[in-house]
């Protein structure tokens, strides 16, 4: 690597959450740390792209720093940040997201992980933190603060010296609520499901009837992410985006049934 | 299957699509058929729920029958027709999206998949329906829309008797820009990326910078879904949401890298 090393931050929060700021100070000592979030919270963003108006990048004064904020998603900002700040990026971290993204489920309408898995896709080693917390204050408890800091640094440190490990495509951490005596740093896969899904149905004052989604957990299996965050651990989870079936039976199954379809083509018979 | 079976059909491109039309008639033959879409098109929503405000589902008269319109996602709405409408849905058929749904960037991020993705996580057999079509009114050509309304109700029939192929948790379908001659249906995994994206930088009228995203094709490897598209193909894709990497290899080596943040966290180091 030519130079020191150029690490974007951002986050789905928004620029005045505690857990951008403590991500910056994490990262700040390693290398150039180019800090680009969101104006407004964007939160479930996932990979979302904004293609259809517009965006904006503004120079502000924040922390005794020049930080960036955009009215874009956390994945916009990945593109926004490689075209107009810096065109070579080592590293991009995430977070810290208030509240947790484990599950399958929950990380793929993340916007936290959705800038990391963005970065990821253009080959950008990334890494997303989110903590277990239920709001941004949790993160002023000093002795919780400085935990987090101690290892989101060592991470990205070890990331940056050595890219996200053998075959992965980023990596997710998850914070317990607290960090005590019983925490232990785990690896893990992910979840499929943390939530069920219920509907609340409502009538509002004309009479009509709302509807209202909120999550139940289901999940709480004690080897994935879901469970070990629960239990008070800090969890790393090697993520891959192929969205492919591990064994070849699925692509050799639907081939088969596929076949079936092919009497629908005859040569020459559906030519327009 | 006790009675006849259920089929959710949805879209994100809202319920005046001419491709919700299009699926609505592939599938009503097979089943007891509920169309529930979105207000106002819902594109690149991913899999995004809304949990942070009410939702409506209005019933209207459309095509002669009675559809719901909903102001949520496409995830949205399979909470909400398994809340009020059925209880028991058996398959999830989502589009028919103007335009592909190619590669993971692209999938990811499209609300098309992610409604079908949204059911799979719930145990639903789902598929995903796009064509490569510019505008919606390419489906009123009537060749290409009785080509895919034959595909779609045969790929759909055979998955209400025989589920998802082994070890997949949906199906994606994407429809060349035109069926002919030699128009194939075949089987293949996403690229990765398709797009390498752009910013356009420009200034306002008050003279104040602004960014404007856009994709540049990047991908077309001949064996990948967007390839296979571009070539003219129907193409099948088996997905498994899982993020697990295949090879135990990224787990083990992810492993070593946190056994290295271990003496951070030495047991009652750490307590609070």
């Amino acid at each position: 690597m030519a130079g020191e090393p150029v690490v974007l931050v951002t986050n789905d929060d928004g620029i005045y959450s505690p857990g951008l700021r403590l991500l910056y100070e994490a990262v700040e000592p390693l290398g150039k740390a180019i800090v680009v979030a969101p104006d407004t919270p964007k939160s479930a963003s996932g990979l979302g792209i904004t293609l259809h108006k517009p965006l904006r990048l503004e120079k502000v004064r924040y922390w005794g720093i020049d930080i960036y904020t955009s009215n874009g998603t956390p994945s916009d900002i990945v593109y926004l940040a490689l075209t107009e700040i810096s065109e070579r990026i080592d590293l991009v971290v995430s977070g810290v997201n208030v509240g947790d993204n484990t599950s399958v489920q929950v990380i793929l309408s993340s916007g936290t992980v959705g800038a990391a898995a963005q970065a990821a896709l253009l080959g950008i080693p990334a890494i997303a933190f989110s903590a277990d917390v239920d709001e941004p204050s949790d993160f002023e408890d000093s002795q919780y603060y400085n935990a987090l800091l101690r290892a989101i640094r060592a991470l990205s440190r070890l990331v940056l010296e050595e890219g996200i490990p053998g075959g992965a495509d980023l990596l997710s951490v998850n914070f317990p609520r607290k960090i005590g005596r019983n925490t232990e740093v785990r690896v893990a896969l992910p979840a499929l499901l943390k939530y069920r899904q219920r509907v609340e149905v409502n009538v509002d004052p004309r009479g009509k009837k709302y509807y209202w989604i909120y999550g139940e957990i289901v999940t709480s299996e004690e080897n994935t992410d879901v469970g070990l965050v629960k239990k008070g651990h800090i969890v790393v989870t090697p993520l891959k985006l192929s969205l492919t079936p591990c064994n070849r039976e699925a692509v050799e199954e639907t081939k088969r049934m596929v076949d079936r379809l092919k009497p629908l083509f005859p040569e020459g018979e559906v030519a327009p």
